[in-house]
């Protein structure tokens, strides 16, 4: 009998280390030898793989092209934001899974976030029926953390270290001059706040800033948000406030939809003509709210209200592709998720994500790897602790640094050409790629 | 006869780099203790050394906070943006020479751009006119590389390695989707192009995003822009933008003035209303107008009138602030500026900026130092060469790598606490410096 082969596949954002990830299951599936045949690739996952398109892995990249996969950013294979049917007699399930046949496949595996779950618990859910023994397996990856039954997710180790370090440098930078200023940084999570709460790993001292840091698990008010910035101006000369993208107030209202007639209200008064032009909210293919902007209508609310010096910083995707302040302890954890998989997958399991456990802490930090039921994971939100959440919803308590630090630990090496990050591109070999 | 005292100060906004000018001179200052006394830093400049505020650097910072000084990015004195009088009669030179007599200045240095120089070039004059003989020396300073009489100026290697790493990531993270989309990247640089064309070393081959790059040398039109994206969407997924935030049209108009009304016309329909809230143009203390937001203005028109994903991201403060990915060359030059400073002062040099001759390019790539006199440089701008730009005014030719992939080698290393980096923080010692 001839050996299965693997089909891998990212799917979603992309992050610091979803690549790593990506490594740890060729590197994993080319040392099994005696098991695994070949290893493919597809290109923009599900979706692509549907229109045909994937790559074998293994002949492609050499073990100097698996050192720098390692540690490049965004998600090599391409991704995509495909949701597979509910109805599970759709014509999608059994045209898969002829390719997956055609293909020899015996191992799935999708690296990704929650709606990858989702598609990693539909596969196996239908393979299961249909009587296939090709085993599914989820590979945990998002900058927001928000994956239940899991320590962390691969990926936020890496944004928690970029968004704490560019915090630091906006603080120093937001400090220089004499006058009265409020900066306010817009970090991604639009539901949770873990990589928002990261920003206070930048603080060096007790007091310093960021002075103010909001998460949706709060509600926002304009009210408590004016409080909060007159008290830090009587106290500072530069205020820094970090404020997630999806802050909403107790109606559960966007503050990035709120526009001229909500600042007026605010206000008390008209808000100037043309200081509109909050976010827009528009639909993603899963049906989330994309969102962007709280950070300009609270910059606009400020000048307003306080007439001092205002800016609003967006961190935007650097928090997902920067590659030069990827965690080396998140870059490995990534690229072992990947590896764990692959073993899994070769001891029986199916229908499973690779998940973390911590043991000890602080200089004792270890992780474990578990595997959990990707059924009870898909479409579910991890949030941080309200208990984490100070009084007034302006801060977060020590629990958080405690959580988050062994996390963002070590620095990678990149190799550079020129000065700047050489980083591992794909060969375009499908027309409908370039 | 006492040894002469050295002051020496930071002005207009923060660089990676401007603090390794300051350690220049201070280790220079120190190195030469048979000619200097001590070594005072202003706080916030001429503006706060008015108000009577200065440290004793020599006696504040020891060799390890030197080292870190030297990697600390923004500035460690605080900044101004004081233009000192045009009228010499004003009492404020009297009074800021009656303060350098009480502290026994015989060495005056300050580390800026434009604006600087002609704080220099004004207290030279008055000087000279007073009989004084205290020494003004400039040190240039600005990521936008505008100084004339100079190579190039300390701080702009840095912000363009940022600028080619930061670009080269947002390039792989806008590849991963199989949809047609646009990232239109907002480069600093209000009147000159030197920043944004750094975008162009990202490109890892021929034909690499990012496809099409503005510089503001060249005038901007809507109806240019437009033919250049549809070619660019008909060749390829994923087409990146690099524009200066200074980009105007053949009338002078800045484009990220443009609103509701210009959208509607370069449409040739009306805009979606609400599609307006372009950047505001308000003035600093120098009259310069201050510009945000023609990303901004550009994805609302690639979204109106190609109906394609398209998302603008702006590069923001990282590029002047961002510590972790400052040019090591960069490092030593503006070091080595602050050092060339300190012995043109003691040579009898005055009314003079340090500016930087380069010998050979490439691979032979190497600097000397020398005095111009800081008259002919303030109030100057050096532009990106026109012949530079390719005809289309889209994109820069190879002159441009030549000249900047020199100035953007090599890594610091920074040494970092908890995973991010420590830098050097400012003891606040003046209540109004809180």
């Amino acid at each position: 009998m001839s050996l299965k082969n693997i089909i891998v596949g990212q799917s979603g954002g992309p992050t610091a280390v979803i690549n790593a990830s990506l490594c740890g299951v060729i590197r994993e599936g080319l040392s099994r030898k005696e098991d695994i045949g070949k290893i493919y690739g597809m290109i923009h996952g599900v979706e692509g793989f549907l229109e045909g398109r994937y790559m074998d892995l293994g002949e492609e990249l050499g073990s100097r092209e698996l050192e720098l996969l390692r540690v490049t950013p965004a998600a090599y294979l391409g991704s995509c934001r495909f949701k597979l049917p509910e109805d599970m007699s759709s014509e999608i399930y059994p045209r898969m899974f002829a390719k997956f046949e055609e293909m020899d496949i015996g191992y799935f595996f999708y690296i990704g976030g929650n709606d990858s779950m989702d598609t990693v618990s539909k596969l196996s859910r239908y393979g299961k029926k249909a009587g296939s023994r090709i085993r599914f397996v989820g590979i945990p990856k998002t900058i927001d953390n928000d994956l239940v039954l899991t320590d962390h997710t691969p990926g936020f180790g890496s944004a928690a270290r970029y968004v704490a370090s560019a915090v630091r440098e906006i603080v120093l930078d937001s400090s220089v001059y004499q006058q009265k200023s409020v900066t306010i940084i817009e970090v991604m999570g639009r539901h949770t706040g873990w990589l928002t709460a990261s920003s206070v790993l930048a603080r060096k001292y007790k007091g310093d800033n960021p002075a103010l840091v909001y998460l949706p698990e709060h509600p926002f008010s304009m009210e408590g948000f004016e409080r909060d910035v007159e008290r830090e101006l009587s106290r500072r000369r530069s205020v820094v406030v970090c404020v997630s993208e999806g802050i909403g107030d107790k109606e559960g209202r966007f503050i990035c939809e709120y526009g001229q007639r909500e600042l007026s209200s605010c206000l008390g008064r008209e808000a100037v003509p043309g200081m509109d032009g909050g976010g827009e909210a528009c639909l993603d293919n899963f049906g989330h709210k994309m969102l962007t902007g709280c950070g300009k209508v609270l910059e606009r609310f400020v000048k307003e209200r306080f007439g001092v010096k205002v800016r609003s910083v967006e961190l935007n995707v650097g928090q997902r592709c920067c590659g030069t302040l990827a965690s080396l302890t998140d870059v490995r954890e990534a690229e072992r998720a990947g590896q764990a998989a692959v073993s899994y997958a070769l001891e029986g399991e199916s229908g499973i994500m690779v998940a973390f456990i911590r043991k000890g802490n602080g200089d004792f930090y270890e992780l474990e790897y578990s595997a959990v039921d990707v059924n009870q994971v898909c479409n579910q939100e991890k949030k941080v602790p309200v208990s984490w959440i100070l009084k007034g919803g302006n801060d977060v308590g020590e629990e958080y640094a405690e959580y988050a630090l062994p996390l963002i630990r070590g620095a990678v090496s990149l190799p550079m050409e020129n000065g700047i990050p050489q980083y591992l591109y794909r060969k375009q070999i499908f027309p409908e790629d370039v």
